[in-house]
């Protein structure tokens, strides 16, 4: 009997476990996970934080139970990988509660151990503070909730680093009463999704909600007495606060992998291939532990983001039970939502697109979501970029004020994921109808916009 | 200085007579238009009718003057082009209010004459009844409002046809306090656009709205006295009302077109070649009247639909200007809102898939448009049909709650235009934040089921 282990029973892993059994429901899977959760929505923990999830139990997918009795998968809860043998194919585990160590054989591993935030590593002093929080677990937005709502009203909330966790812990914080500052390292909110311009209009439109950003700004220390920060320290400012909340550096887990010995990219995460597959057979990486490869440029990334995570899983679960399944990579597309702005980019920005040497074409605009007469449309800013020798598609990013902003560009998500173009975008048959979107929806005027730039014709027609 | 004669100023027109005065602002430009408007939103009329949107001129882009002064565009309004004489190059036209008539010459002519409803043709009975409409023009949502106000509240409207504009037409006279009954001569509501499964919820939900609906009943005649109608005459039942709308049955208007000799494909429409060029080189034909091919057949279409109309117009006018542009065609979108449902479809259908020889493998599923802990989600029922021998995405279909099921078929949409696969889809990254999609999209979740069928590899990998 083929015997399957996978550490970490996050996302990832869980895809994998249940594909595999399912497909072959002769194998021996089991999980072994760190914590009392399997299948959990870590995305929901600034939501949870706000109190719009209301118990942490809506953040599973499933209860451990159902992955036990429904998917005949054997679950290790409570147990920490603590080494892995890769010449005997041995695991040792160990039990978080009791300290008992043990063994399993396996003859395929899937390492889903994740990611972990380097915060205590960047600000060792945190650890003395019961008033600082990172991203831990999924517990972390209970905790951070817990903490907050026992705080006076109007207490000061300091969040750093102003990207999507940031952005959204603070609509979740301001929404339980807090006065939120951000604290972004960088020279604008959404550093990794955003170009300077589109990053203004977020900026703007959170000061409207009463929140502060300070800017250019990277955190040295964490100050504070008896147990409790008051305050976080930056070259040349001093931020009081209440409550803190650090959005910014996680890093992939790979311990386990070293003592393999497996590949580890130049981005830190462990290496795979269009499998999944790590430089070891036997052994596959997914999720946000692993490295994937790029559509657009080619290039190895890391991108810990959950669709990816749970495609790999998908994809090393049907490679083990014997089927062949591939994941060529994503394009990087990001999205978040803070207060009433939809926030989402896809591909490469500007700045990179140009570091890579590419020649960059431009077309940003402000367009309508809905035919002109229609009650109801919103404004959306949306900028598209491309290869000025070829018209392929490079990304797009986008500020709107509905869920049509985040579509737009997934629309661009598709189109890059085939290598499309300037002209596929332009006959790209966007529907129509008044209520829905303008008869020229601002997908097609970039289109348009970036067509002039290039010539009306593909070079190759 | 080359002369441009563009017959019709509706939308495809006026893009067309816009995009060459733009870029070659030397070219005397003329716009011959029978009504008094120009840029019209015929798909507005459901909503003029409704009073959504509350007067005529709301549904126009641009005022003529606008064209005239801003654009330098000559626009010959409530004039009608009667003939056009192809060797000597010239139009006659007649004024509609004197009767006047005279020519112009041309270098180039593009032919916008749009679509026409065959009401008239099929019913000509209805010419003596003034409580029957059918759409003519823009101003006929308000004449449709206009009649509708005057009748006691709880009168009965009736629509003939159960597609867009009828489904549209029965939210919006609804509106008005109608109680409104459609009368379809196919075996289901929106027949063009949606197979019977997904259809049957449609009809659900409008039942639920109050709505009556009658199914696999043609319309044989109206019966009426004093100038009224008072019912529609089926095969084997009799609908009264006191005012009826008809929302099926349009042709395109090529009467010009045989003037000329064009080309007239088997569709009745306007042969054109992907430059937009008909048979002749100096003549045009853009939107409602013409063909264009269909990207995922290559068979030519008629698609009376305004985007793919708007961009044969700038793709003509591009051309006169002595650019070089094309429209490679359109892959049949189309989409509508009736009460709070919104349907969408893209590519083929199921049947016609069936009738056009293909294997087809099919993905069905309802599936939840946000992250399952997140308030406010909404149900999405989507069907992904693809080819089973290549693995090509062929179409899709969705009826939804909001418009993320409308993007949804806009992102297949643009997979369609780039011949994407099953696989493509799998790999396509849909952005993932809890307010805004789950993190497995139905759209993904569409594609596991294709590959099952399919193989979980393209045979080319």
């Amino acid at each position: 009997m083929t015997r399957v282990v996978i550490i970490g029973g996050g996302a990832a892993g869980m895809a994998a476990a249940s594909r595999a059994k399912r497909l072959n429901p002769k194998m021996d899977v089991t999980v072994i996970e760190r914590t009392k959760w399997v299948s959990f929505a870590l995305c929901g923990i600034p939501y949870l934080a706000g109190c719009t999830v209301k118990t942490l139990d809506q953040l599973l997918y499933y209860k451990p139970e159902y992955f036990v009795k429904k998917r005949g998968i054997n679950l290790m809860l409570e147990t920490e990988a603590i080494k892995v043998d890769g010449s005997k194919k041995k695991v040792v585990y160990r039990s978080v509660k009791t300290g008992e160590e043990g063994e399993l054989d396996w003859d395929y591993l899937i390492l889903a151990t994740g990611a972990r935030s380097k915060a205590p590593k960047i600000w060792p002093e945190i650890k003395e503070f019961e008033n600082v929080f990172y991203i831990k677990h999924i517990d972390t937005g209970d905790e951070i909730r817990r903490y907050a709502l026992k705080l006076p009203y109007g207490s000061k909330a300091v969040i750093v680093g102003a990207g999507y966790v940031g952005l959204e812990m603070a609509e979740n914080l301001s929404k339980l009463g807090l006065k939120v500052t951000i604290v972004e390292a960088l020279d604008r909110v959404a550093p990794r999704v955003l170009d300077e311009d589109l990053a203004q209009k977020v900026e703007e439109r959170l000061k409207s909600y009463g929140i502060e950003i300070i800017k250019n700004s990277p955190v040295k220390e964490f100050r504070g007495s008896n147990g409790r920060a008051r305050k976080v320290i930056t070259d040349n400012k001093e931020i009081e606060g209440d409550i803190f909340v650090i959005g910014v550096g996680i890093e992939p887990n790979v311990d386990l992998a070293k003592d393999l010995n497996l590949k580890i990219g130049e981005t830190g995460a462990v290496w795979t291939d269009e499998r999944t597959r790590t430089s070891r057979t036997d052994v596959y990486a997914v999720g946000d532990m692993a490295e994937h490869r790029d559509i657009v440029t080619g290039r190895m990334v890391w991108r810990p983001f959950a669709p990816a995570a749970n495609k790999m899983g998908y994809v090393a679960g049907t490679n083990v039970a014997g089927r062949d399944a591939i994941f060529p990579g994503s394009v990087g597309t990001s999205t978040f939502k803070t207060f009433d702005l939809v926030v989402a980019a896809t591909g490469l920005n500007r700045s990179e697109a140009e570091r890579l040497g590419y020649k960059v074409v431009e077309a940003s605009l402000t367009g309508h979501t809905t035919a002109h007469y229609m009650p109801g449309g919103r404004e959306v800013n949306l900028k598209v970029i491309a290869d000025e020798d070829t018209g392929r598609l490079l990304g797009a990013q986008v500020v709107g004020e509905d869920e049509s902003a985040f579509w737009r560009i997934n629309v661009i998500a598709s189109l890059l994921t085939t290598k499309g173009t300037v002209w596929d975008l332009f006959v790209s048959d966007i529907g129509y109808a008044p209520p829905l979107s303008p008869v020229w929806d601002p997908l097609i005027i970039a289109a348009r916009l970036l067509m002039r730039k290039l010539g009306e014709v593909p070079k190759k027609f």
